[in-house]
């Protein structure tokens, strides 16, 4: 398997129920489509919503960290950092940030279908 | 771009650095080989670790939400359970999990590259 040379952001919130979480991926598709996804090296933004409607993850890959940090010094990151706060007072119910530390990742070990290993 | 039909859990854990992050992927990519990767609709499991050494997510994708629960209900439970004990046992340092409710997910977006969208 090839190895993942992407770079990643993970954007992690609890939220209060389906409502909520459907309007927040409405809302912070929009700032994708805004703010983002033209930026060189964007490759995409994925969505993961529980099925009990209470979290959303938003796993946003860059090409390569490089392109991740041109993002974060060549954009507008007052004007978004406003257009998240406006995205998430526009919600019904509430969404709580679940991000800890530096939420940059890169993926380390892919594990794909295949035998069962036993004890050796 | 064509809807992604998938059926994700998601294992979310905060750690005390980079040595743990490290050895907790090691031991959980063991758990993958040995209790899950085997299982009829299995896809993949990619591990996460963030750069600052402080998180790991293990997105874990079946084919579909019928093998998921095929998994659940046919797969030993009480062994994986123990052997998910043991992994943070093992662990030098600590392991905190960062889930809520029921951890597992379907993709509902995705926002691929593309112009900025403005204002309309």
């Amino acid at each position: 398997m090839s190895k993942d040379t992407g770079f990643y952001s993970i954007i992690d919130y609890t939220v209060d129920g389906f409502d909520t979480q459907r309007e927040f991926v409405e809302a912070f598709a929009e700032i994708m489509e805004r703010w983002v996804r033209f930026h060189p090296g964007y490759r995409s933004a994925r969505f993961h919503v529980s099925t009990d409607g209470t979290r959303v993850y938003n796993i946003v890959r860059w090409a390569s960290e490089a392109d991740y940090r041109h993002f974060v010094e060549t954009s507008d990151t007052d004007g978004r950092m406003a257009a998240i706060s406006g995205a998430l007072e526009s919600l019904s119910g509430t969404a709580e940030p679940r991000m800890s530390g530096i939420p940059t990742y890169t993926v380390v070990r892919e594990i794909g279908p295949g035998p069962q290993h036993l004890d050796s």
